[in-house]
C-alpha cells in the first residue's frame, strides 16, 4: 500500500458536496468510483481534509487515499495524478500530489484552512458568476467590515455561528486572520478567513453578519455581543453556499503575515 | 407602440441557442416569456441582431421589441430594463437599454459584429471555465496564429469556413480586424473577429483553423488557401461553442482602430 496525498480543485454547483451519499453525485464518491475502476474492483477510502457543502467549491481541497502496489511496484506521485485526472469528470481537476507515510492523515494533519467567500454586488445578478458568487446587492461600508472583521480574530466559542445539525460539542475555534478585499471592476467583495478549523457553516454565518454590518443593519462591534452571546438566532442568515471556496489546508505553520490574532492580545 | 432596444448578456450554457424553438429552453422564449407577462397577455415579438447557437455566449447581444403603450403612457427606457430584469432568470441580464425609432432595426441597422473566443490552455480542463472556454490543451505558437490571421482579414468568400445547414447564398463578408492575445496567468487564448456578419459557425471554424496553425499542424499563410479553395472540407474542426461570446454588435461605424483591413489594401 503507498499513501498518496493530493491537492485539487472542484467546482461544487453539480455535486452534492464533498462526503459520499447513497444515490447522490459527490465529490469523494466520483473519486472512489475512479479509483475502484483503476484497482479493477479493489474500493480504496478517500479521506479529504474536512467536508464541504453542496454547491460550495474548493480550489486547494486535499485528499489521501492507499493505493495497493501491484507486485511491489510502486506509481510515482506524478503519474498517479495524471492516471486520476484522465478519468474525472470536467469539474474535478488534481493538481498537486506526493507520497506520503502512513503516519500523515489529511484530516488530523491540518494546522489550519483558509475559505474564501466571494460576494457579487451587480444589481442583477452577473450571468457568469451566479454559480461562483453569493449575490447581495445592496451597498455596503467595507470599512465597517473590516473594523468589524476584528472581533472575530483570536480564540473564542464560535457558537453563535454554528448551524444547528454539527455533531461537534466542542464549539471554540482560533480565527488568525481575516482580510476583506474589493474589487471595483468585477463589482466582488473578497472576504478571506484563516482559523484552526470552522464549525458547519460557519463562514457563511460571519459572512451574512459582516455584510448586514457593512450594509448599517448592525452595529459596527455588534460581533462582540454575537459570540458573548453564543447562541445561533443572533444571526440568521447563511450568505449562499455557491461564493464559498475552501481555498487552501495548511498542513505547514500557519505563516507569521497570517497571525493577526497575535497582534491583539 | 413603443420600440425599445436593449443590449444584454448571458450565459448560453443552459439555453439552446438565442432562437426561439417548440419545447426547447431558449434566450428569445424566455423574453417573450416575460414580456407577455407584463403586458399581461399580449404578445410582444422579440427581435435579436442574430441568433447564437446552443452554448454560444453574449456580453453585448442586442434586441429590439414594440411594446404596447398603456392609456398613451410610455414607459421609460430605463423602467423598462429594471421592469424586464426583474424576470429574468439568473442567466440573462440586461445592461443598457433606449427607446428607438420605427426606423430602427436590430438585424437589419448593424454595420458589423464583434466576436471574442476565449481558449482554456491548461492540460485538464478548468473546473471553473469549463461552459466559459474551449478547452485546447495542445502547444501553440501565438506569433504564427498572428501572422496566419492576416489572411482573413478584408472581403472574401468565406465558403470554405461555413457550416452547412446555414441557408445564405452569398458568403461573401468584409473581416475589419483580428487579434489574439494571450493571457499566461489564466492559461488563455483570447481571440477576437470583427467583421460585417459571420457564417453559420464560421468564427468557431476559423478558431479551429488557426489553433490548428498555432499547433504547426497547417502551415502559417495555409488560410490563402483554404479560403480560395470555397470548400467546408478543407477545416474539418469546429471549436467548442462553450468559448464564443457575441461580445459587441455595431451600429455605430466601425471605428478606425479596428479598420486593419484597410491597411492591408
Amino acid at each position: 500500500m503507498t499513501r498518496y496525498k493530493m491537492t485539487m480543485a472542484y467546482d461544487g454547483h453539480l455535486f452534492h458536496g464533498f462526503q459520499k451519499q447513497p444515490n447522490q453525485r459527490t465529490v469523494q464518491g466520483t473519486i472512489e468510483e475512479a479509483l475502484e475502476k483503476m484497482t479493477k474492483g479493489k474500493r480504496v477510502v478517500v479521506h479529504g481534509s474536512g467536508r464541504t457543502d453542496a454547491g460550495v467549491h474548493a480550489k486547494g481541497q486535499v485528499i489521501h487515499f492507499d493505493y495497493p502496489d501491484k507486485a511491489g511496484k510502486v506509481i510515482p506521485a506524478q503519474n498517479m495524478m495524471l492516471a486520476i485526472n484522465s478519468q474525472m469528470p470536467t469539474d474535478i481537476v488534481f493538481f498537486e500530489s506526493e507520497i506520503v507515510d502512513q503516519n500523515f492523515h489529511v484530516q488530523y494533519s491540518t494546522k489550519g484552512k483558509w475559505y474564501r467567500y466571494i460576494v457579487d454586488q451587480h444589481h442583477f445578478t452577473d450571468p457568469f458568476n451566479r454559480f461562483y458568487t453569493g449575490h447581495f446587492p445592496y451597498p455596503v461600508n467595507v470599512e465597517l467590515m473590516r473594523e468589524a472583521s476584528k472581533d472575530l480574530l483570536g480564540y473564542h466559542d464560535f457558537s453563535s455561528f454554528a448551524a444547528s445539525g454539527g455533531q461537534i460539542v466542542d464549539k471554540r475555534r482560533t480565527i488568525y486572520y481575516v482580510n476583506i478585499d474589493q474589487d471595483p471592476d468585477r463589482k466582488e467583495i473578497i472576504i478571506d478567513f484563516i482559523g484552526s478549523g470552522f464549525l458547519y457553516n460557519m463562514v457563511r454565518i460571519m459572512v451574512a453578519a459582516l455584510l448586514e454590518i457593512g450594509n448599517g443593519k448592525r452595529p459596527v462591534h455588534d460581533l462582540k455581543r454575537v459570540i458573548e452571546a453564543k447562541n445561533r438566532q443572533e444571526v440568521r442568515g447563511t450568505a449562499p453556499a455557491s461564493g464559498l471556496y475552501l481555498y487552501h489546508v495548511f498542513y505547514e505553520e500557519i505563516p507569521e503575515k497570517y497571525r493577526l490574532d497575535h497582534k491583539i492580545y
